[in-house]
């Protein structure tokens, strides 16, 4: 028997193989899926079915790609308004042999509609389920969002109350495998560790000890979460179905001539913050590679050409394998490295760095011409906030920015300084003549009044 | 957070990487440790902190290796009869810090004397442990074997049945770590399965069905265990602490010249059974690489001089890194491939593979000049055999062949033709003359019932 | 500057990766060809170039496919009689910029018509070629084959010596490349080693001592080559172009239960021809994994639905490549291992092995009803030959077994025992009842008459 | 056979292995060693004789730690004033078997006095050498440095005329494998191809135009080269033979506690250049890590201990990789990543980066308290230089800072302002108030030019 989790990191996803006797099932396959195949041949195990446990909104499923090389079935929850064109439809008490192991379906509605959960049994060891494939109903310390039927609030959150206890009632000893991990869009309580029982939370997830049902719904409710435009792109592909991922994950590799005359809609910077900070070649957009999962959403538009520009190619790599998985994966090509473009010659551009001392000097001299923009989520600027700073979300800067005036000098500040840097590019790239960046935002800020 | 398991097939063992916040822990390291110490680095973890279940039995512990290379702490339970000259004592209830998780102490006597379990806890949803490393007191479907103290045998059996009960005390929300699965030498009843809760074990693990501390006792005096020889190397190399693994893990090549020269005391050929059977060089054992964890150390005794014959460098690999884990790392060099060395002009031998309709006509015709040996286990045996079939266990053969005689006509069984290749392997080295393997064996057998 | 070459075991195929300043040119690319690209784009390089030296008789060019995977231009020789349909025609002093390398062609008929080398010039450093590409015309100790135009064959021979004048005056200090190295079905003379020059090639290439034209065609019309049938369908393929590698080269893993129920024209044994001998599966053909390059050809056919039987997945990888690499990759299946097969209730086959002293002794009694045949290629039978032994090459035998007597007993004889193997396999999967095999065959007789 | 380049990047070190039936020489190993054996052993060859061409000056030979694994016989050229420890003597006309190779020894002295380079034959091919491994005697493009004996300038440069002639008289078939390629400290002029022969040379190879011994003595004496201090150490590390390297090349992973607390000499902050112009813990000198063998020699004095800072654990890899190769290997460990540093509430400084607008402006009206600093090397600046900048070459400013006023204004430029950089985090963490770099630099100047 075999149970591996593969994990994407920057999206924070966590999909499986489980396998059995000469089968194997997968659950919730990224599209870069030839892994999956290879992980599981290697063992000699053929994969049989692959499980979503629910539509997907940051990211596009590998289910359809991984079948066409494999002949598995494609099994999907219930949505009648949504019905998956690649899948099979399961439901509640449906089960599916894995070897020795039986898969039971549990409907587990409340993130989205679609939601199942997907339970393990061992038929040699049967009494009791051994674990659950949980998606995004719970997470190890969280549970999923439920913002995303805005006209049905109250009532998916009900839902997934209700999921929620279905899920306890497999008892204490069953392992929980999420579709996430700490990072994830998907939710911003998630625990750093990955791994825990139906009982471990039941005793220690914040989110289950609410025991009344209404009271969760009101918690839900006061949630704040974010959803950026490329979201909508993700609803469409995850239901009719995506192509494979390119074979080689790679851009095509640019001189500089031709980075100069390539045809595209928007240039990425994926180096560090520091980096882009201290020189970069004008009009780029700051993504850097770790942080494209969370905000390439954003500020590229569903079919815009993207030329990606890094120092390594490995990062070249890394950045357009994010960008693949996200859909946004027109990528005309990559160029490596500034430096050696500013040295022939191009033009560049930098973000001065100020620090902690610089911003309380210019809170009090400053505030006619210039704002501090703190550009963290809004339940970060809840819990702590520097007096006299304006607050727009990063992501949403993509929009806000014109209600910015571009004649006025703004210091960005987040909880460290790397938001900071992509909402400051995004300024600059608009035109905005008097940017900087606030090197160790709030942490330092903090640190320094202790 | 981060939590890694290190699984080594062969020996079936399983050691575990944990980490937090740029520390980490190690359970039961092996002897070729560069791993650990890779992987916590690539993660930014330093290993602040090793751990030993227990005294292994079946393979080198790598903690003073890995120590010398990190300067870790090393943790071992409580044994002032056979104290670790290179590790801390660990007392019922320490406490240790890795990040933001607290490890624990268990003491859990039975399988050995200095057993521990270690529990974790995470700080930040402290409710509970998380999970425990279990080392070889409690396994996914079976419990620790209690026969190393022959002449304590009633009381290390019912140490083993409180310490149990001690982990089931922990709550079935936590996940067990054990120090092995399926496939080791320390326990036969092993599930395929590597991932259960206490509370799964609880409700399936046959032995902890029994609720009687005394019917627990006598179930655990009826099982046979094998001891090979070797675990009384591996009981003095893991007090005493043994050397690194060599840097690199590959025999040195042996042209055929060398082979013939190189000084030696036994001739190890690694290739599958059947290769054997077909054609091997006269006097060399036959140990297939996937099975030398289980019988090396039954033919190879301590501090003899091994070459290996193999067809291909990547098995030569793999066997001497079982060898090495085993101490078992006096090899001279090694050899491929066999064919060439036939075709090099070098004498061979074969042993004939005959089947079921074969073995059947012989024991009805021919039972005085000829034995059907089985050289299965003893509770294989027990389960089903095949009347008018002699029984000595393959391992024991190191020693039994001596109660055999050479004039006589062997044919050799065990449950597919493996071991029984082995074993007829190690008699015809010792110069009998007429053993040929029924491939196929107790299974063949078996399926020709039907 | 970069060149690299990928060498492909088994074909003893040589590609090349040539790049430099972003730009990068391939020749002759092997079917699975995302290595190139992905060797390419780490290190920066744009693939704008993919040359053939010829239409590859021995294996399917992955030009098309992997042009189709960055735009690359393909370009091939003249020949009016099979253009290539995906190719653009280069003639004799074209040239291409590859950063600031400039390759040229040089026309080099003979071994096929369109064949062409191609030089490299460092435009920094332009006095004389630096090396040259010379597929199959010159290798290192040995010159292509001249048997592909049977009608034309005193033709073609002088036309490679011409070419081979051509690349002779390129000047001494010209590296070589040529697309094949020792062990390849394109010659049987090449050195083992893979680096030289045009200089040291016309010191000591026993071909390029030949200096009358005439004395060259006697010599080429004077040699044996054989032609496996599937050379038709590379001809076909190369021609047409052949769609991309799977991608993942692995056969789908087969339970016991579905190797018995699939529909396939031929099974085929992977494991060594030592394992194939002591037991394997009724009526398989045998192909070790490493032979399938040179005999896949001869004894599966075009089209034909092929199940694998090895005994490690990782075996089933490379036999699964190595079919791919030539076209015969209607792969329906893999499935390991046998001995599980066999104690499963399988009914299995052995061949027996012999070795000198019997084959002697049989030489002396036996002929009227055994034969011993030998299969090795006709060159080696002129060398040294057993006085009795009848002759087939290997290959031969996918038809010529229809002349042999299946009620005849034979042994069967090769250099070593594995062709022996492999024909004995194809031999009793015919229905001839005794076959076995000399163990040692050709290097042990010998080594037995010192 | 076998023949394997393996290149170190950054040393832009080439070191081969050869192989011929079961024997493998390795030449002029690099100290991390491991990796000639695995890739040996790997291909069943056994390495029986290590080369060193000379003693290096830029790195740790890895000789005496390879022969401890496999007993190979180090052989070195003759110097009665610095015999090598742990090697035998290899003199003019020696030969060695490696299989079917001989390799034959030509004394080449000149670049130093023990310099040899090893001539491959093929016994099977043995009209003329096949190969020469020249060391630091002959590259692609350029010939060695010959300013290692200050006080036999002459005598030397004279020597190494008369090596090359022997080289060259091996023929123009001889390929060509030189100890360094393109980047190596040890050559400024080689090319970016690493493949050649001597007749290629011979045509194009400027220093091989030279045809008389006095010209060609007298370039040599014009010619400028740096020797960082830690040549010194290197010296003396390869007469008396060093210790193995590390078996885990990663620092030691520093918590930011533990990096505040560690007690070192320097702190090294191994991120890009930009990077460290945006923001840097105070104090650290920028060591981007692919230019640490270029620099770090200049600014590491030997035993001093090192801590390192980057962002990723990979870049602490690669930077202690080259520490280690450098003999500057007391690495107390490594830190990641400075944005969270200073998050956390540290202090960091930034260097302020300008173009060639600002650079204008400044000379024409600041030059009264600021100095526009070239570090390039000399050579560079005989090319081309800016009227009115002042010049240190980079590495030299490891003492020459003491000449400058830290109270005056410094702008530092190189060609492209990564190595200006290094120069002035080198002038900030001696007190230099007023330092920031030029960007883009003298290629951004030329550039603005056209």
């Amino acid at each position: 028997m075999y149970l591996e989790k593969i994990k994407t990191d920057g999206l924070s996803h966590l999909s499986y193989i489980l396998g059995s006797d000469g089968q194997a099932a997968v659950i919730d396959p990224r599209r870069d899926c030839d892994i999956y195949l290879e992980r599981a041949r290697a063992r000699g195990l053929e994969i049989t079915h692959i499980f979503e446990t629910h539509r997907n909104e940051d990211l596009i499923s590998g289910a359809p790609a991984l079948a066409a090389q494999c002949d598995a079935k494609i099994l999907h929850g219930y949505d009648p308004k949504a019905p998956v064109a690649y899948a099979d439809t399961a439901r509640e008490g449906d089960r599916f042999s894995i070897g020795q192991l039986r898969l039971e379906i549990l409907e587990t509605p409340g993130h989205t509609d679609d939601h199942i959960a997907i339970v393990i049994h061992d038929t040699a060891h049967d009494d009791g389920a051994v674990g659950v494939f949980t998606g995004d109903a719970l997470f190890v310390g969280d549970v999923g969002r439920t913002d995303f039927y805005p006209d049905r609030a109250e009532e998916v959150a009900g839902l997934l109350f209700d999921s929620l206890r279905k899920i306890l009632a497999l008892g204490d000893q069953a392992i929980i495998y999420p579709a996430h991990g700490a990072g994830s869009v998907c939710g911003s309580a998630m625990a750093e560790r990955e791994f825990s029982t139906v009982g471990h939370e039941r005793q220690n997830n914040p989110k289950l000890q609410i025991a009344e049902r209404d009271a969760f719904v009101r918690e839900k409710l006061g949630e704040v979460h974010y959803q950026p435009p490329y979201f909508r792109l993700m609803e469409r592909a995850n239901v009719e179905g995506w192509p494979a991922a390119p074979r080689v994950l790679a851009p095509r590799p640019l001189t500089l001539d031709r980075l100069d005359a390539v045809d595209c809609d928007v240039r990425v910077d994926v180096r560090d913050p520091e980096s882009f900070a201290a020189g970069h070649l004008p009009g780029c957009v700051c993504l850097p590679k770790d942080m494209i999962p969370a905000f390439a959403g954003w500020f590229i538009k569903e079919g815009q050409r993207v030329a990606l520009i890094a120092n390594t190619e490995t990062d070249l790599r890394v950045a357009m394998a994010h960008l693949v998985r996200m859909g946004l994966d027109d990528v005309v090509g990559g160029y490596s490295s500034v430096i050696n473009a500013i040295a022939a010659g191009h033009d560049f551009r930098s973000l001065p760095t100020i620090g902690t001392e610089q911003v309380r000097e210019r809170l009090e001299d400053n505030r006619d011409t210039w704002t501090l923009l703190d550009v963290r989520a809004a339940d970060e600027v809840k819990e702590n906030r520097i007096e006299g700073a304006a607050h727009i979300y990063a992501g949403e800067l993509n929009e806000a920015w014109t209600d910015l005036d571009p004649g006025r000098a703004y210091t960005v500040m987040c909880a460290s300084g790397k938001r900071a840097t992509i909402a400051a590019s995004w300024l600059a790239s608009k035109g905005f003549g008097s940017v900087d960046i606030y090197l160790g935002s709030m942490g330092a800020w903090t640190a320094a009044q202790d």
